[in-house]
């Protein structure tokens, strides 16, 4: 038989991380090149109680089929800490519970996108989310990142020349993969230009709460006065990865549309762990985990900062992030990195090249992303001397 | 803002059936509407053993990303069962892990549908399959359902017609809301229909496991020599509804699309109760625990036809299931069943209309669905009471 893909799924190729991801089985090889957070951050004693507690006495509930939008006292209670937090949410706002920020991603686009409209994005932007656009037939439409955000003129430029563009999708915060927090400033400007041409903002802020030095920037959400913004986050970065819980909170309109989405692709997220992460959420002190999490981060990313600094030569660049899992490594010259990465595999370091995150997947990349969070100090310590030595080989001290 | 919608969800409302599911909230409602197995079917102590287990020992694992095919123990485990048990998957087939059967559904059209193709459809169809196809901007196009299966001649008449038919989606076995179950002749008729006109069988089997009276039909997955069916089933009957733990097994190159397009829906499958699912498999004995479900199941069923049998008017017609957990009733003379159905809800008596299951959403329906799995013994004899009170009042004795 001829089985006749269709045309969004035939041009979609395997997210390069998850295919990175499943071939570091082999276990002498040092993955820089996971999004995982470290197992460090799992409170699994925690988790272990309560969900015992669960099975013993919420078991029927736990079991059962559920609500499409969430566990009810979960969603009030995601919805209470955004307000309080990080002042997210207002009149017309609703949340969803979703499997994942991941799935918050791809629900927004597909309530939004018929197949060939537009999705403009960072460039470079999240592989996941990238791919999530292209897996509803829509367009990704790539706008550079420089060190404040995205360059409002070359924004307003795509605009005028999109009208079918439906979605404009920022990670303002630690981005992934380039590490750039965008200003205050530059924000407004980003903001008024999508209510300008009328597009929405997908604003995906799975990092936030992970900084480590510096101020707060608010969030796009946070100065939604026009009910345009859909704000993502999850709770993989900050409990569990593996559970896949994460929600979008944005305007009703979109929210209810997102709901119908959602009821046909799984119904629900897992019960259990919705009802697990609220009474870990409402029993035990979450901001107090966090601030541990914040510390582990801040040790591993400064250990890999001062390791970069003694081995790289000083014409490769790299971000020094305030938060987040990622270092974002440019080679000079404008070098394909390429071949870099390939030499770096073969002495065992893995890394993910740039090209996985080019809007435009034909373009090449002269950079890679590094990440901190998984890797034990001494992998790090021993990785990036291996870097260090490969990349003073091939572009000199 | 005027929040442009997509076309595609923009059309779509939300499912009958979870918004009955909703409005449940009442206490004194007898709900025949919901589709949930019974809260005895699920091995909760068993579970909350390993569970605990799991948390002690494998926490990192169960805590962290994980790959988007399904945890691959778990993978393997449930390939081997359904090849030993059902003859289900040979060479050239791969099985994909998915967040419930739903999803398993949702990601086949994804794979194979552009907006505008068509996806055939039993008629009535299971409605949470019918709004996935709708959701991906694909056409549901019905072919009669009769006693023996869909008409041969009909679907013939349809696949000619519609060159842009991409899967023909059946539910061959306790077909939801129907009850039938094709005979095996019937099913090789359409098999080779679906093979001469190069469609893709979509076969929804999750309430194979569930039969209480009579002999299984063979599935069309095992004898599907060609590679044109995907077959797609679940836990959810048979372990746990909430934990959101399917399947799918069918030719490798769907179901490496499906891997694709899943990586970008939600990563992964709650990756702890894939853990749960397949030590369940593995150190305790699922089928003894199906076995107990199938016995449930009999006397519930029992017990609502006997409820029927001495309280409806004879005029009213419903089917005698052989196993899955519905019964499927049809009122005399053509009657739209919507009066009554109203009229049983303000008696707090809910069950979910024909209407609900019809491909083409416009048209009346003289049906409704009942479940038994739900409801308690008592419910069940007070519930049918009403409605065969009521049915006498509108129809005669």
């Amino acid at each position: 038989m001829e089985y006749r893909i269709s045309d969004k799924l035939a041009a979609l190729k395997p997210s390069a991380i998850r295919e990175i991801f499943k071939s570091l089985t082999d276990p002498t090889i040092i993955s820089f090149a996971a999004g995982n957070p470290s197992p460090l951050s799992f409170p699994a004693a925690d988790l272990a109680e309560i969900g015992a507690d669960i099975f013993a006495h919420q078991s029927t509930a736990a079991l059962q089929y559920s609500i499409t939008e969430g566990y009810p006292p979960f969603r009030a209670a995601v919805r209470d800490r955004i307000r309080e937090k990080f002042g997210i949410g207002r009149e017309g706002d609703e949340l969803i519970i979703t499997t994942g920020g991941q799935q918050g991603i791809e629900l927004c686009c597909k309530a939004m996108c018929n197949e060939g409209d537009a999705v403009i994005c960072e460039n470079p932007s999240f592989i996941g989310a990238l791919n999530a656009f292209r897996s509803n037939g829509a367009r990704t439409i790539g706008v550079p990142l420089a060190e404040e955000g995205i360059d409002p003129e070359k924004l307003e430029c795509v605009l005028k020349n999109e009208p079918r563009a439906k979605i404009l999708y920022v990670i303002p915060t630690f981005q992934n993969p380039a590490g750039v927090t965008s200003t205050l400033e530059n924000r407004k400007k980003v903001y008024a230009l999508a209510k300008k041409y009328g597009v929405l903002i997908l604003e995906d802020n799975p990092y936030g709460e992970l900084r480590f030095a510096g101020e707060d920037v608010p969030t796009y959400k946070s100065f939604d006065e026009d009910g345009i913004v859909m704000y993502c986050s999850s709770f993989s970065k900050i409990l569990s990865a593996g559970m896949r819980i994460g929600y979008v909170c944005g305007p009703e309109e979109v929210v209810s549309k997102m709901v119908v989405a959602k009821q046909v692709e799984d119904v629900h997220t897992n019960i259990y762990f919705q009802m697990l992460c609220y009474r870990y959420m409402t029993e035990r002190d979450l901001d107090a985990h966090i601030a541990e999490i914040r510390k582990l981060y801040a040790h591993k990313c400064g250990l890999m900062l001062s390791e970069l600094d003694r081995h790289m030569p000083k014409s490769v660049k790299y971000t020094r992030p305030e938060g987040g899992l990622f270092i974002w490594c440019t080679l000079p010259g404008g070098a394909d990195s390429a071949p870099f990465i390939k030499k770096a595999l073969e002495r065992k370091v893995a890394v993910v090249p740039g090209t996985a995150f080019n809007c435009d997947t034909s373009a090449p990349s002269d950079s890679f992303r590094l990440n901190y969070s998984t890797p034990s100090d001494e992998d790090i310590t021993r990785g990036i001397a291996i870097l260090g030595a490969l990349a003073s080989e091939m572009f000199g001290d």
